[in-house]
């Protein structure tokens, strides 16, 4: 018997192909940053750099596009025309920017972040200044032959790839509407936590051993499957692999296990989604998470919502209590009593390094940056004036700036490899977070109880349906109005911070 | 200004390009080995799949057949020369076969190696005799069309891979020197260490942390470079990687440190002879391991010959006292004094299983699988007269015969997969390292001391130039020829076995 849909079975295969490749790429970037020995990073780029190629080559392969038109004309379901919507996207991405370009920018950004790394440690912006300013003019670049391909405004253009359909123009209300609510907010907060007795930090050393298998026991209470996934170290947390073996990674301190268990708890966040996504599909676009946004809802939903919650704290105490052993600064387990974790783990302090911000000053931080990189890239912002406008927006904002570039504009690794338009899904992904785990209280009155006993069956029970099985069968949008009733909006987030950083 | 060597240059790239997509397959074949939950696996087979179909066509380019006729005009230094020469051989073996004949072999090999795991289990031969039999006739057909191309017998087609330019001609001379001699030579051990009383077993248990201690630690004395390998776990010991992240595995026994000991010991063998590949022409043939048998020389030549010599026992033996707290069974640690030790592991038994086997007795066990391949490809054996046969041989070089199949012709997975031509670099790996050795101590007198001391470097010092840094640059004779004045021959091999077993 022959396909009825010769074209769309062809492109499936090939895309099927092009994603195991991306697959055995992954695992190399995950055993490059836990398993290889320093001696190995030579070969490694080049291994990598061979299968970079290579997907690429599959990617533009000039059949692609003939399939892609062929299956236009196929009667397809449901997902599957949603799997050639995807397909007909990533194509685009893929052969939008010539290979010179792509190449000047890989060059431009190895070169850039070299730099970087070394002007950071120099507090020296002038030494990083014309290595930035020649990757961003490559990105602009970047940025106009997507425009035109993709029929989208440029900085929406370099959104596409971490946030697929966003835009600035949807962005800008929603952080608007977040910049105008959180100064006021944050000092009210500020004031109330100041007017109690600041929280005791628990008093190690705390084995990594106890850490670990701390961690490996919570990760088995929110439902990290273990046949398809491994926790190790890595100097930065991230979760990677593939769908049916996922890799996430934490880093431990012995003085303060707190920051590794919320880690930890992040990490799954994001492993759960992957491990939720449609099974039959695996491989095909439609069938990988929806963006960078639901992915980062997914991971600050276990962290921020359902974690740090009074229910979690109250079932997490004993356990922490049954982990470590008293120290002699606590000879008792005070520190570890579920009133003063649930203090340490909302407390609210004005910083000037992002990936160390709470919850609240957090949006701050990433409004601040996608103002800015949206000026560097119309133009607006020239990179000379980045460490005057970054200390400007810091007060405006946050109320506080950085003495230094360092602990300033140079803190983020995101732009010095060209990466322009991921910042923003940091904060979408945290008020999507909010708005779904609200929708998930609201659906099923257990989710809280159960996170109070320690059972995830409630909430995971879900998000599976509304949220990870979708992978990216419908739109943002339209994944977020299925699942809560309408499209993204910053109420609910507004509600949960209100609710547990200033109740009444 | 233009190069010279035009298609050598453009040869030598590609060959660069195919040489990390295989590095990148070996990582994942190890990650799969030691890392990977086992969900991972369906994945991971399509991963490898893909990339050993890029990897094939890299391999069958049409480009290289014109680059290896276009470089063989060029002007080319002596490795170059030798580069060209081992690109050719490569190409010969990638072009020879058909695609469809090597996926029905692979599909083959597969489904064999599946029903064997049953059929072992249950010591049902009859299960296994007609997936066995497709996989021989393939590989019959194989070794016709490689036969072809090469220019040699059926049999030197299908050893080549494994070992280059090996003949079954010299080989039959080798194994028929050692086959007569080793019947009464190993009788003779058995009687003289039969009159001496049984070493005593060292009691456990050993913890695994005190075993992987003691491994790292030994490691470190052979030489092992910790900036370009580790070591891990795998079910069955190996050695992977790449030359510059030189992947090793031993697995533990509690009850047992000394077999997991020796085979670190073994696999830093492996390691060190990658490591010590020349590194200005990694990726290219002519950098690679000479083949099967010079690999096996290098680990047998650290297990065998330098770390079961009294010198290395006597170094050994406190570290081992020192690793190991004493048990209650053995209240003081006259289980690890040397003499005892030395004992332990220079104890000769004539046994069914070949991985189990000894120094003495392991030839007997692979000169029977080379003569049953050998007669199974030619037909003048069926695969219904195999089990029979397997008995046969036993009785006639080692005296011992199996009651089952699965301690008999059922035992090992190599022919299962279509491996024809693996076995016998076994035992021309043990040759090999015994002659190598000998000539390392006649050359440096500080060798053997060196070794007793815990210092390697005497050893290393002659290995690196004699053999490690010579990759293929030489054929296997006239590498040994270079190295120790002749090809190699059974005499060095024996006269160790008789200094060591029958000492005067």
């Amino acid at each position: 018997m022959s396909s009825t849909t010769p074209h769309y079975d062809a492109l499936t295969a090939h895309l099927a192909r092009l994603d195991h490749l991306e697959g055995a790429t992954g695992m190399l970037h995950w055993d490059a940053a836990c398993m290889m020995p320093k001696g190995g990073a030579g070969e490694r780029s080049e291994q990598l750099a061979v299968l970079r190629v290579l997907a690429h080559q599959l990617a533009t392969d000039a059949r692609v596009a003939d399939w892609l038109k062929g299956a236009e004309g196929e009667a397809l379901d449901d997902r599957q025309a949603a799997n050639l919507r995807e397909a007909k996207r990533q194509h685009a991405h893929a052969t939008a920017v010539p290979e010179d370009l792509v190449a000047a920018l890989s060059r431009a950004g190895s070169d850039c972040e070299m730099t970087w790394r070394e002007a950071r440690a120099a507090n020296d912006f002038k030494m990083l200044a014309p290595k930035l300013t020649k990757v961003l003019d490559l990105v602009r670049e970047q940025a106009k032959v997507k425009s035109a391909a993709l029929g989208v405004s440029t900085y929406d253009a370099l959104l596409d790839p971490y946030e697929p359909g966003g835009s600035e123009a949807r962005i800008d209300v929603l952080f608007d509407d977040l910049a105008a609510f959180l100064p006021d907010f944050t000092a009210a907060v500020i004031d109330r936590q100041a007017s109690k007795p600041a929280p005791t930090q628990p008093a190690g050393p705390f084995s990594i051993e106890a850490q670990r298998a701390l961690g490996l026991k919570v990760m088995a209470t929110l439902g990290f499957d273990f046949d398809h996934g491994r926790l190790d170290i890595s100097h930065h947390p991230f979760c990677g692999g593939t769908a049916t073996d996922v890799r996430i990674t934490t880093r431990y301190d012995e003085a303060d296990f707190t920051r590794s268990l919320m880690g930890v708890i992040h990490e799954t966040g994001h492993a759960l989604y992957e491990m939720g996504l449609p099974r039959d599909l695996l491989g095909q676009p439609v069938a990988k998470a929806r963006g960078m946004s639901v992915h980062e809802s997914q991971s600050l939903l276990m962290e921020m919502q359902a974690c740090r919650s009074r229910q979690f704290i109250e079932h997490v105490s004993p356990l922490l209590q049954a982990s470590f052993a008293p120290t002699a600064a606590h000879a008792d387990h005070t520190a570890l009593a579920p009133e003063n974790l649930y203090r340490l783990y909302t407390r609210v302090r004005r910083s000037f390094i992002r990936v160390d911000a709470d919850e609240v000053t957090y949006p701050a931080h990433v409004i601040l940056r996608y103002r800015l990189e949206k000026a560097l890239l119309s133009g607006d912002l020239q990179v000379a004036e980045l460490p005057g406008a970054w200390r400007e927006g810091m007060l405006g904002l946050l109320g506080v700036a950085p003495d230094t570039d360092r602990d300033g504009c140079m803190q983020d690794i995101h732009w010095m490899d060209g990466s322009v338009g991921y910042f923003p899904t940091y904060t979408l992904g945290a008020m999507t977070a909010a708005q779904l785990f609200d929708a998930a209280c609201k659906a099923d009155a257990d989710v809280l109880p159960g996170i109070a006993r320690g059972d995830f069956k409630p909430l995971l029970g879900w998000l599976r349906p509304n949220v990870h099985s979708q992978g990216s069968r419908y739109s943002t949008d339209d994944l977020l109005t299925r699942a809560t009733g309408r499209p993204l909006d910053a109420a609910v987030f507004k509600a949960h911070l209100k609710a547990r950083y200033l109740p009444a």
